[in-house]
């Protein structure tokens, strides 16, 4: 039930076609959903400058291009992550200004480029084969609006690496951390700042890695106390996050 | 809001002290949870005859009582699940008419005996030690209004004490199959009759039964194609949907 | 021993050719699988209407299609399940009226269109993913005589798409839930019905998803009392259930 | 090597008895320990206003009394969380003003009451089992200088419940939600809203919640992107973490 | 249907008064568990002095002293597994001659001591740790008419201990091998001798053992082609397979 | 240290040449493995017409067709177990008379066919997927020189399929089980006879199944007590342990 | 056959009681285990200094007393580990010189303190609950003749508590690391030394460090190079490998 | 800040431009990494000799050759494991004198043979199927100044093989044990020798190996003291550790 039908259930009443009694009872068995008109929204302002977002994983190049193309039409940034070479083929041939980030296998369209976060969001990996995720995450955080700062290769074996960005570190408003294996990284860079970090468990790893679960049990585990953890993988996920606590 | 505020803006309206608009605008502001009286429920049929349930677990066995006897005030039928001998105590001083049924660990209000059922439900367990399980069932089946008869002693090692009663099965309108160890016999049964069979892991066992894990596993499989499966131990839960669907 | 056999025993004593203690033991002696006719079926009229059903899965196109034109002869509906276009493409040279449901992965023959439910049977699935699954069940349902209705996209993560169903899902006399990654749906399904639920954990998912471990332990805990959990992607299985359910 | 010792390597330097290659020899073989004065904090503001923390568990009640007043002379707030009532009545002995909040099994001394958080923070729970987790969420958060607001026995089979509160849950500016057994409410409640919330998972259910970890795998694989995790029962981590996030 | 009704019928039938086409009906509708009479058993000769077993665990010292008198009046040998010392003291108030195994925690009567094996059963154990559960797979091979050798604390650490034993080892018809933690002593068995090896793992062990899983997961990836594995200390299971080997 | 080096040794010390105490000292200081002559195996019967065996899985088809070849040479039977058509392609050129078992994924050669068993192995297998594994165990107890008879296509769901041939079942002297999904077939046939049965769970199934893990516990929480398990898919190790009991 | 009936027999060969080739069977049929005297031990010197060991853990405080009596009679360092604080009082009535270690819950008697290492070991513990384990590490390898230096309380999320001991550490010649919760503390010790890492996993932690499996998972995939691992809790074990390494 | 910087701070402290005070906060706020240059290395005598070592896995043959000539070029040896064949002939063009060993997988340039260790490496695996591990262990150990020995197919069904190189392995100054399915090898490895043994479980087996995990559980609980394990298939790693302990 929209704003106009119950402005002409108003009208009948008023006019004395319909009685109070009786439009009550109308009100009564109208279907639930029509009354969706009275849902609040007062996060709005969070969502402004978020792009709109596509999963690539799964879909063919046809249908990747399709919705992209479709997307870009009402909506100023575009993001399609887990996307392969072929699928950004076929999306570049309908969406101009379409690129790749090869590394972050994420097709991104961006025409607007305003900074909506009130600091800055580091994106910290351990080592080189969680680049893919970290930068998934930071494709995705820079799409949303934010200003972001990566640091990679600093691995807790060699912990003088990540000491030397412990002051660069400090200055972010939020720390994304993507660790395979032991993922141990989370807690010392948790230990260093005092600001929320946000884990993310990649599937990087052999053996008893068990394809992430090592790192996500470890993460849970954290013996930092401003830890907490999204999915295997998931630098989008961390990124959307990152994303709100940038900007409340 | 409730009807009455509902029918005053009515009658405002009608009066002309709120103008239609107005009348759109009120309501659009009103909160989402004055709304409830929209909410329909078509099943109420369904839950006519059923007892009000308490979860004993966890509970001193004065919270039982005060909460047992509050619900027999307004309710014919009362049951608490997983309630000790020293809940009952506390019970049947405030509750006149509770019993205790010591193998299923339940107390019992029953002061309505009505049979809402269609048919009636069966409910085998494979061994002693399921018994309380199975018992869990028969007393919430029975507390909800359907005609129960159990098979108990069952299982799959000595198949042919279950195909005795195979014709006695067969009169059943939906089976709960209770089975602990390996959990087997849900697939057996599955296969002897044509109607929804319940299946139920006790937790049941020793070693690699993992306490329930192997026979949840296993009715999870089922090659039986009329086997769903509730949680371990969840006699009550076997009995409410053995319930919705001898009385549909 | 058939009822030929027996019926000349039954002879040959009432001419005295064998007394009654011969017989007695010549009853004693004959294998158990004679006795065969013996069995009851009190529920053969459950299975009147039921398609035949090959699982494609794991067979060569050959096999699938001459096994299906076989059970074409002997049965008005025949169905395929987990089926390829490949074997959809044999299928179709050997029996006229093959049709393949390419969403639903499956082969379907129906010549006859009779319901034989009592009510509906309402398929509900969490993302466009699920999708798969829930045509299983709802092309399965669909054979066995079912009137089906489906609700797509309806997760959990936005809540109101649901409730905008809720007087359509109120209306199905038995609810099928297909759901991965977290398999909240059905607990939220199951709060607003009084019907059984079916719910089917997919595989749907990444990371800690563990192919469908995480749905199926969620959906074993629900919280709401009138849903049991069928295997994961089983589809077919929630769908036999169901049109069980919908019979009786 | 504190200031005092680098001061008097300086005026040494200065009155030329240490020449300024002696002095980089002499830096260069202190010991790195005595170079921790060179440490910065750029988050210190972060911490004004912090309690000291206590873990009950596992300790005597002898050795919790002792350290809380320890703690209690250089702090004006002290948290001891896991704690028993027999810790408390040590506790009480040392620490004037000490109180016990039984449900969150906290003992807490509060002597500034200082709103340090820029917004509020919500915290919400699924069942009443839940609600020790809660509760240690609740009276940590407020210890650490937050405004507080919870909403208990909102679980998702009660969909209702939880939407009559969208609009309070819509103020705040973090969300902490508890859940056992399936986990799902999370994902419902990060459906409602727009600001990041933290995931609790509680050891509550039985049988295939194995202690929690149902519900931890639900969280993980939450389909709303607004969702991160934290170990099972960390109601305290979750409230840490909120703290941050509000203050940010 | 007992021989005695199946005799009358056959009589009526030789007079006259039934037909053998109403034999054949009356037959054809006797229930299934009627026929019972029918079945066959050509392993009783395998079933020759076998003892009657109760399970201690989980039953009063009432019940199994009730249980153990009643089966001592009709079976010669008795046996309660898994039975505590109070039981025993119950039990021997009503059944003279019972005995406790302290070790093997076992109530046994043994008035038959035939030996009804055509060889020997060695029992294995690697460590002191294992040996209640080895004595349990003693006491019940003995008390199923076996001789029994058995080989304590020889684990593969000091192979040079179970090697010294090597031709006592292949002298038994069949071994039973129970070890906890990393169970590879029926590997290195297995290799050593010709005949079939029963493993047993056991719960013993600490931390990554995982009350037995270790064990087992070790034993079903024996390289050793003659070991069959039985549960989780289950050296009762063990001694009843390797009698029936024994037997044959 | 052969027996002629020994030989010479005790030469020596009768002609004097070397002392008893020298002798001691030689010998003492002699490597272990010289001593190996010692070594008994009074087993070798139970070895007598044993067929060589080859792994395939994992080898190429040259390696397997030399590996065959030369094992061809001095054994009369030769058994490739996991071998695929290319590597009987290059066996067959090689090793005359070789066959290639298809169902079983076995090369075979047989130019013994004594049957050195007591008794008969049946094999058993739950559904048609069940068939590969229950044919590498007849195959392999085939060429082991034992009677093989096989019930395929008897699981749990239709138990009469299973009961028609309970009479053939018993004559068995060792029974192999193989079954997939809830592996619930060991326990109806263990029930239903009285001689060992060696359990193989199979990876067939999907979801819940976790590649053969459900069935696995399921077979080792058998409540038949003459049931034991080997590893997944193990249908050599099984006919080998059916092989050991069919000789003893 | 010990050396003497050996040298017994040469004797007999000797005087020509027995000749050669009568030597050489009856060598044949002495039993294996006679042999033994021919036995090598190269690392005897690896093993003087050693204490003898009991595990206290599931033995009754006379059982273990009357062991430690028997064991100090002949061995100048005696541990007893897991013990209890009424296992110690049994033993000191019996073991003059007996001591208790509280903290490594050890009972220790050193009448010898040679040390036999070349270098000193370390034990880091991550946290404070940690130091049970740590310390039976200690006490462990101290008993063994090591020099032993402990750092406790340097967990990740403080990492300069770490690094202020980085020269300290870097004397050890073999680095013990004892951390439970994540098991981070290993990599980053192993990525600050250059010698060998034993990291001992412990059950410390809460909900998903599933009593150590977290910490476990993490150090088998640490991605420092240095690091092996052993059992949870397993203090002891660490301290046993260090010694060798300490010796070699 | 490097020791140039700090001299000329000294300089101006000399020189009065710069008082002491103001000295000690111009180093107080330096950023940390500065005063790197007090990093101490006492372990570099155990890094001179150690190969450069690349993990080929996931690399392009691109990649592999352009790091390995990069580094040949500074390196006298240069490592790349987990390589294939196609990786190694993009090296060879570029790395003249880089050689392929098949078995371990490995690319190696070896320009320096001298020995670094104290005595000699064993590496023992127990079947053909874990060459490959154990190969890579061997190259590894050899690329970093070792003395190898091998003992292969020596798996516990066989201890006789085993045993025969007792003497050997007793020879060595640290043992490597790789072995897969129940991983029993390590503890009679670590039985039979008194030094440091660590355990390589490997991915070879199928069914319940669960890709390692039976093994990997099983080395956690060897009951022989001296083992200590790594990761699943990390030959490289295994090799790493025992290079340090044959160099201290």
């Amino acid at each position: 039930m929209n704003a106009d039908k119950l402005r002409k259930l108003f009208e009948q009443v008023r006019r004395g076609k319909v009685s109070p009694d009786e439009g009550v009872e109308l009100l009564r068995h109208l279907p639930f959903e029509d009354l969706d008109f009275a849902k609040v929204d007062h996060h709005r302002a969070l969502r402004v400058g978020m792009p709109e977002v596509i999963l690539g994983q799964g879909k063919t190049p046809a249908q990747v291009a399709e919705i992209f193309a479709r997307l870009a039409r009402h909506s100023r940034n575009v993001l399609a992550t887990r996307a392969s070479n072929e699928q950004f083929a076929a999306v570049k041939k309908k969406a101009r200004g379409a690129e790749y980030r090869e590394l972050a296998r994420a097709i991104t369209l961006r025409r607007e480029r305003k900074n909506y976060g009130k600091g800055s969001i580091a994106v910290v990996s351990a080592g080189t084969s969680d680049v893919p995720v970290a930068e998934e995450a930071v494709v995705t955080a820079e799409l949303m609006g934010n200003s972001v700062e990566h640091f990679y290769d600093v691995g807790v074996a060699g912990i003088h690496r990540l000491l030397a960005h412990r002051k660069a570190l400090a200055r972010a408003r939020v720390v994304i951390v993507c660790a395979g294996m032991e993922g141990a990284l989370p807690s010392v860079v948790g230990g260093l700042i005092g600001v929320p970090v946000i884990a993310v468990p990649t599937s990087i790893g052999y053996g008893a890695s068990f394809d992430g679960l090592a790192a996500l049990l470890g993460m849970m585990n954290s013996c930092a106390s401003n830890v907490t953890v999204v999915n295997i993988d998931n630098g989008f996920g961390a990124a959307y996050v990152a994303t709100l606590i940038n900007r409340v």
